[in-house]
């Protein structure tokens, strides 16, 4: 299988960290998106002594939860030790009621309104990575009103492309994000920085782009990064003591991506900037990285019922399914890849093409092309979706008016509704 | 202005039917939604007029809600008139919620469930557009043990490509809607409905694609299906009384798009099928049309506050706004252009490029690249992004937990809050 967390059982159905997927699916209905828990604790474990055995004991991950936001999410990333990373108020606003420490959560975002910085320093948030000039000068005015010193990272664009998707790559220079080094904005925005009476600046954020499977650009990030930091030692006397990588490791969608190994990678980026630090005599920071996708994401899977087989002769065969775009947009967004399989048939051979599509009304809604299922899938088979656990429950919508689905998690082979779903009456909350 | 009813009062403010734009994104708060009501039910009396002289008193529109759903925009359309389609069950929940007579209810959908056809037949919904054999059978069933035959119309691909962006074709024969005719699936499916208990099969459905600026492509497909209509009667001795058009009538989003006159598209559509219907000695048919984004798009205009403005020399230049993605997923979608402005300086001039972008953590979350915007804009400046009617609050999604904005209806002078804003509670109200 993909990942080995997923296996088969006696009666041939794909299970999920132990649990019969067809069993759930008969319980809780479909769509249906599971997540399993223990894979989540267990990622969040490795990264947590990886980084502090390889970066030093104040460096640790946080959990980017764009990629996956709802309460028990919090819980889980409190309980393992984690901190957070959030990019907008409703983000924050759900870690806080889920009885996060605001003092580990870092606020992300190119936009922060002046509500949104008043929210977030009235709450005790531990820091902001902050954007640009305009948020540098709100997040300073509230700072001083309020009478304290903010703690920030800037976010600083360097300039790399790791070559992935263009609509996933943020480092390079021409971005939404952050102050380019090159330009000479960075370190404008940083000696602004250093002046201003509400900030204390910890140190810098970078993002170089998703969907990483080596060290290299990381390691080329650091680079540019560590070169900056050195520099502003060098000029304004100033050592940095955080260094924020963000995020990007790679997750494993199909047999035909690679694999990569968390620890060695980690070893590997650790091993070089240790080397830089060395090099220029500078105190190694506290490195901090942004697992998102890497955490979450091969914990899920999504099962829907197939509710209509279609054969065009001449031209390909499609399976419908009762869900689709709303729920998992990625392929409409990206044409991200997918893995299938017949959740109920997971012992047959996979070997007849499909075009699996969603439920609506729109020719773009598709999970895929080319899907291998087993021969002659039928109405009612279950359908599972692999590594759907980021950027699935996250991005979904209720287009076409269409429930967003539950989740249900499975720890210890138990099963537990952590999100319930959508009603159609939920739909009109907001309609007078 | 781009549209008729959008214009600039004394303060140089944008106004919509005749409201100041500023004015109510003070009241509302930003990002906000405005619908000019008036201008809807203007287009659906056009609608019901034009296609009742050009096609036979008992051809008409019907409101393709997957446009725009939501409670308020059914109650317009029942109190002009129109019947609707329905492309969901919760579609249907909430066109029935409003008080909608689900007898003038057309359901669409490629992979309707069991339940979905249960509960639309025990609701009374009027007809069917059925995709295909499963949902056929299903229909014919529950209509047997209702006791009744169930009105329906069959989904046909007519295998026509409107050349336009290739993810809203669906009338190509390779779809995953309906049956095609060249592969003789639409007669089968046909001769199979004839013979069904529960099915009183009314006639056909078609759908081409979307943003379609002149009559021919409707011609076109008027062709083919009424050559397959005539082979029916022809073979079979059954005339089917309904051809259903569909929609895609084409909507200018940008001063590049061209203009389409709805009244005269009609009468040479009109024209054309009564020609073919003379030609073959064929009673004219009802006919259907479903316009969605054609009567609502350029009836709505999104309001934003611009929290941030970066210039990067030698690169572009960006304005960062409170929304983007999650309340207006179509850039990121299909690429799809828009107008921009500045709501409260909309009598300067527009002459600087600017990538405007939203405030997702996402590179791809733009409104778009290259919008002309006056010369500095600044934070604070309302944003307004034109023809936002269509597919904005029906794809809005809660991505990176931002609460989907309100909708407020403009009509004789008055403004009504007809969604409210989402609040960060609402998006825990499933969480456990």
């Amino acid at each position: 299988m993909l990942h080995d967390n997923l296996s088969v059982n006696a009666a041939g159905h794909l299970t999920v960290n132990g649990a019969d997927t067809v069993e759930l699916a008969e319980k809780y209905g479909t769509p249906l998106y599971l997540l399993d828990e223990d894979r989540v604790r267990a990622k969040c474990r490795t990264y947590l002594r990886a980084m502090k055995e390889y970066f030093g004991p104040e460096s640790h991950p946080l959990y980017a939860s764009k990629a996956l936001s709802f309460k028990g999410i919090y819980k889980i990333a409190s309980e393992e030790g984690m901190s957070v990373d959030v990019v907008s108020p409703g983000e924050l606003y759900i870690a806080l009621a889920a009885g996060f420490d605001a003092g580990n959560i870092y606020f992300h975002g190119n936009a922060k309104t002046m509500d949104d910085i008043r929210f977030a320093i009235d709450s005790g948030l531990g820091y902001f990575v902050c954007d640009n000039e305009t948020e540098l000068r709100r997040i300073s005015d509230y700072a001083v009103e309020k009478g304290i010193r903010q703690k920030i990272l800037l976010r600083l664009t360097p300039g790399i492309d790791p070559h992935t998707f263009d609509a996933v790559n943020t480092g390079k220079v021409d971005s939404k994000f952050g102050s380019a080094i090159t330009t000479g904005q960075a370190e404008a925005i940083t000696k602004l920085a250093m002046d201003m009476p509400g900030i204390e600046l910890r140190g810098f954020h970078c993002h170089i782009g998703s969907q990483i499977f080596d060290e290299k650009p990381f390691c080329d990030a650091a680079d540019l990064m560590m070169t900056f930091l050195v520099m502003l030692r060098d000029k304004y006397g100033f050592t940095a003591s955080t260094l924020n990588l963000g995020g990007g490791i790679g997750v494993r969608y199909t047999e035909a991506d690679p694999y990569i190994d968390i620890d060695s990678t980690l070893k590997l980026i650790g091993a070089h900037l240790h080397k830089i630090c060395d090099e220029n005599n500078f105190p190694m920071p506290q490195v901090l990285m942004e697992p998102g996708r890497s955490l979450v994401a091969d914990a899920g899977v999504t099962i829907y019922t197939i509710q209509n087989i279609k054969n065009i002769p001449g031209f390909k065969s499609y399976t419908a399914i009762d869900g689709g775009m709303p729920d998992n947009p990625r392929y409409a967004l990206y044409g991200s890849r997918y893995t299938v399989l017949l959740a109920n048939r997971a012992d047959e051979a996979a070997e007849v093409p499909f075009t699996v599509a969603g439920r609506c009304c729109e020719s773009g809604d598709l999970i895929g092309e080319n899907m291998l299922l087993p021969k002659d899938p039928k109405v009612g088979d279950y359908l599972a979706v692999l590594v759907t656990g980021a950027y699935n429950y996250a991005m979904a919508s209720n287009y076409n008016c269409i429930p967003r689905p539950p989740i249900v998690m499975i720890a210890d082979g138990k099963d537990t509704l952590a999100v319930r779903r959508e009603t159609y009456a939920d739909l009109m909350g907001c309609h007078n």
